[in-house]
Order: C-alpha cells, then structure tokens, then sequence
C-alpha cells in the first residue's frame, strides 16, 4: 500500500493460518522522486489527461510488483510460495460524500498479478462507497482479525496526527465493531512543540517536556468543549478542525511552554477517554497502541489514567507499528478470496457488509 | 460494453450451457446527452482531473448497471436467474504501444456488481496488455466458442468500416486462433457514395451502385499496391491508411461514378480474398459474415467468387449482427470465472495466454 503522501509503497509479508496471522516480512520502498511528483499533482486535482492517469497506473502497477518481488527476494522466500498478493494502490481522489460518490487508487493489478505469478486483490474502497459507505477506514477488519478477544473487550488506539480508535468488544462478530476518530492525536502538541521551540524540535520526544509541566485544568476544560467531541460515530476529522487556527486558542493562554505542552497532551488523552466513556457500549479491558503517539510516554501515563484500562502497544502482540496498514491489506485480501465479507459498516457507514476487492487470477 | 463512438451501451442476456452459446435478449440504451459528451472530451484526451474520471467511472458504472436491470426487466428475467454480468466499460485510452504501454476502461464494475447483487468480471484489456499485447482485438476468444467447427475451416469476417477476420481452423485450439483487420470494409465505398452524391447517401444501399457499374482492373490493379497488403499479421489499420487521403487516389480518375463504386467495392473483396491467400495456413470452408458490408450484396456475391468458399452471416447462426460485441463480453466473463485463459495471443500479440479481467464478487 501507498498512503496519501505517496512517500512510496509499504510491503509485508503474512502468514495466515487458521485465521492466525504471523508476519513474516516487512519493508517500505521509496518512490522515484518524478513519480511522486506526478501522483501528488494528479492526487491535487491539478489538470492532467485521461492518458497520464492511465499511463500513471500502470508504471505504478510494475513499482508495485517490484516492491512485492524484492522483498521476496530480500527475504530469501520463492514468489511460488505466496498465494496472494493484496494491494491498496494508490489513492488519487476520494470523495464519498460528492453527489457521485466516488474514490480512485491507481497501481494496475493486471501488472502485478502478470508480474509476480501471483492472483492478486486489489481496489478494495469502490465496494464499500458503492453500498453507501466512506470507503474508509478499512483496517478496522484487520484489527478484529489480529486482536479481537473471546473474552476481553479491546482498543485498538492509533495516535498519528489524528487519533482513531477500533473497539473490538469480546467475542463479538465484524459487525459489533465501532470505528472513528476520537480527534487530535499528536498533531496539536507537535505544532506547540514547534512553534516554542522555534522549530528546533518537530515532537516532543518521549513526552519529556510535558512531563516537566503542568496541566493547566482550565483551558484543558475549554479545549474539550469543541462540538466535535459530541458528535455521534461514525465521524471523522482533519487539520481543517485541529490545525492551526485551533492552536491559536492554546498560544493565546499567558502559561509557560512546558504547562501548555503537559495541556495539549492532557487534551489529546482525555478527549480519546471521554470518546471510550461517551460511545463505546462498554469499557475497554485493554487499549492497544499504534502510531507515534505510542512512544509518549506521559501521554501514555495519562491515558492509562484517564482510562483506568491496561494499555500495550501492538508491538507486545507481534505486529510491528509501522506494518499495521500493508499487514492490514494482506488480511483483507485474504479475506476477499475466502468470500468473506471485510468492510465493518459500523467504522465505514456503509448500508450493507460486502466483500471488497477484485480478483485477478492468474 | 460501449464502444469508442460513445453511443450508449449495448447489452445482451446470453445462455451458456456445455460450451454451447445461446442468446436470449439483447438492447441498446443511449448514454443521456451531457455523459456522451464528457466520455467524449475525456476520450479525446482533454484536459480533466482525477476526480472527473474517478466521478465518470461511477457514474457510468450507474449506467451501466441499470441497463443489465432493464434489460432483464424488458425480457421478464429475475436478476436471481443471473450468474454473471460481463462488463467491457468505456474506453477513454488505449495506447499498448506507448513507451508505457496503457489501456484505461471505465464504468466502476464494484458499482454493477452492487446494484445487480451479481457477480461482475470487467476490465478484460489489462491483463492482455500486461502480456505484451495490443489488448485487442477480444472477441476472436467468443469467435472461437461460437463459431469453431470439428471439420470445417471458418472465417469470421467482420466488414465494418475497416474489415478484420477470424480464422478458425478445424478441431482447433484458442492458441490457433488468427485474427487481424484485412484493410478496408465499408470505409472507402462508403466515402465515395458520399462524394458523388453530394452527400444525399452514405453508403451504397444493397450494393445497388456498384451493381450497375463496372470493375476497372487497371485502378483496382493500383490500390492493391497499398503496402498494408504485404504486411506480416498480427496487424491493424484504420482511418489514417484508408481515409481521405487514399480516396482522393480513386476520385482521380477519369472514370464514371458506378465505375469507381463497382471499383471500391471489389478493392474490399479482393484484400479479403488475397488475405486469406496470404496469411491463412488453409482455405476457408465457410465465411461468416458480420456488420454493415453483410447487406451489401454485391460486396458478398464477389467476395463468393474471390474467394470459392461458402458465405454465411452469424444471422443464419442465430447470432443477431448488431448484438455480437455484448455476446463477445458475456463469453469472456464466463471463461475468466472458469479459469480459462482467454486472450487470443495470434490475435493480440501477448507472448503468452492469460485469464483476462477482474472478478468483483456479491
């Protein structure tokens, strides 16, 4: 899979057996600088022609058939002992709400399942926007596959500039699942970070500066009461709401730095906790951790605070962080060969489960 | 499917049992004005954006999901009844021959596969193209299940406005399968109607001009020489070789007007007959004829004497003429669901044979 900054493709390998999923492999492959520049251009919505999106799909079909045949090679493992390859392309346009509702990811599967020998799914959001979803997110199926629980009900909490959370309740089936964003991440302490320190520092390593403030109660209180945080799941949310106009309002407070920083991070912890208590049908025995938010660790410490739940990382189950979303498409794939229905209508809002992708045998 | 004139989509119900093919209904439905026109301008390589794709692939995805519903309605079949609906889409691209060879078909199949709640295969030109090949000609693969014979040599010939055969030897395998465009159907016959009647016809109804005029050996002798005659198939041709500049050829000589129609259309029948000659490891038995040249009797009657074989027309096979494209798709979709490979590589070039299409399951 590529994501929207189109840095370049993450691979992994998986092994699925008895619905048991091991990773085997994994790596990330840059792009070629021009071809990045060409995918964020199109992806802008800048003027291009039906036969630069075509040609475009294509190249990045042999980048991606590349990227799955080294890592197999990389790893010492036969191309003919992989049974499928999954691959979320590469999104240049996703609008589910438009009066056409509508997505695209580009990367043609006809290459890559030509290139590797392998059958390949492939182009898994047109199903879901087709039964009235968003087409997103996705690895909530995932999530259920590696972590759900007979007996205990689980989180699983990702902290990247957004935070978004997947309850997987226990024995529950895929469509008890709840997903959605709970609100900011670290985006907000990282451009507080950033702004203080003069753009020395980009994050606040470790959680080290805002264990050396204080929390400020009263602001904390005025931060909370944006109406994003009542608003019913599913709900999703961006830099339009907590970017900077939304920091202004922390910056505009007469604290030291180090009260504002321990502040944003209360903010993020509470507002994750308050979403657990406000929308989730019972309490979390435990939240798994995914995301740069994982290594802070007063972040962390607030959040087992605020939660009064147990807290791992998935790192603790096996499953490395930076792996999560291209393991997340080998299990939907998976999934999508077996016949097995793998949106989650309850995270995507989609009127009906279906089973995503499209086949391509070879 | 759609072809590249736009003009809407033509869709047939089609009975396969034991490899033997039945048509139960076929129809047109006319793409509403506005979407014609913006299959049109994006065709022809105006400039749009990402998002204006991704939108016309849904929403011709819309299109042409309600034409399959229709047209079970029209015929008073349950879409229950249905196993699988085969989807050609919109060609908005196609160039196999590009530095990075590229073929781009629209009309979002996860949306037909939805709104139908039946299993789609589309998008037969990728996996073709993957191989090395020109992603088309597709339809000698259904040439080959309808009409192949244990005994007897068949041609397919199709003279539309440019004129392409099937060769289908007897008790033969898809991997014997010839197909190629012989040169010009219609194209020139039709352009010289048009020219020496200002315009009141357009094409030489029944063959009735060129009925009434006489061959001039001399000017026929001259076009032959066309060096298109003498090359090697795999090979197409179109407008570029045979369009206005080649008529311009005809028109200069002095010679009576049903001369030079009587003249055009024995061009037709003698570039058939001599690639037959030229390019086929055996006589045809039996030629069966398909699109407008057909009708044209005088067209026929010399292609008889031409060539010394028997002429049929898919009619007399119970293949409606006009339906033949959308029967084409049907047998594609339901060979890719059963595994078998059906690109024709004689016809197409590809290096090797593939299972061509997408499989999006309900």
């Amino acid at each position: 899979m590529s994501g929207t900054s189109a840095d370049g493709i993450d691979a992994a390998i998986v092994n699925i057996d008895k619905n048991k999923v091991q990773v085997v492999a994994f790596d990330m492959f840059a792009y070629p600088s021009a071809v990045r520049k060409k995918v964020l251009e199109i992806g802008e919505q800048k003027n291009c022609t039906a036969g630069d999106i075509s040609t475009l799909n294509f190249l990045l079909g042999e980048l991606f058939a590349q990227a799955a045949i080294k890592l197999c090679k990389k790893n010492k493992i036969s191309l003919r002992t992989i049974d499928i390859v999954g691959s979320h392309g590469q999104t240049i346009y996703h609008n589910p709400k438009g009066k056409v509702p509508a997505t695209l990811q580009i990367g043609e599967p006809s290459i890559i399942a030509h290139r590797t020998g392998i059958t390949t799914v492939a182009d898994f959001r047109p199903m879901d926007v087709a039964a009235g979803g968003q087409g997103a997110p996705l690895v909530p199926f995932a999530d259920y596959m590696l972590f759900s629980h007979k007996a205990k009900n689980r989180v699983l909490q990702n902290i990247g500039g957004i935070a978004n959370l997947t309850f997987l309740p226990a024995d529950s089936a895929i469509g008890d699942i709840i997903a959605f964003d709970t609100g900011p991440g670290n985006m907000i302490i990282d451009q507080l970070v950033c702004r203080t320190t003069g753009g020395k520092l980009t994050f606040d390593k470790g959680g080290k500066i805002a264990a050396s403030g204080k929390v400020n109660q009263k602001i904390l209180g005025q931060m909370l009461k944006h109406p994003y945080f009542r608003k019913q799941p599913p709900k999703t949310t961006g830099r339009e709401m907590f970017g900077e106009i939304f920091c202004k309002k922390f910056r505009g407070q007469a604290i030291a730095n180090e009260d504002m920083i321990a502040t944003a991070t209360a903010f993020t912890a509470v507002s994750i906790a308050d979403a657990y208590r406000k929308f989730l049908p019972s309490k979390p025995d435990e939240i798994i951790l995914c995301g740069g938010g994982a290594k802070n660790k007063t972040l962390v410490r607030m959040l087992g605070q605020y939660t009064q739940s147990k807290i791992f990382t998935t790192n603790d189950f096996g499953i490395n962080s930076d792996a999560k979303e291209a393991i997340s498409f080998a299990i939907l794939a998976w999934a999508t060969i077996k016949g097995i229905k793998n949106n989650a209508p309850n995270a995507t809002g989609a009127k009906t489960a279906e089973i995503l992708g499209k086949i391509i045998l070879v």
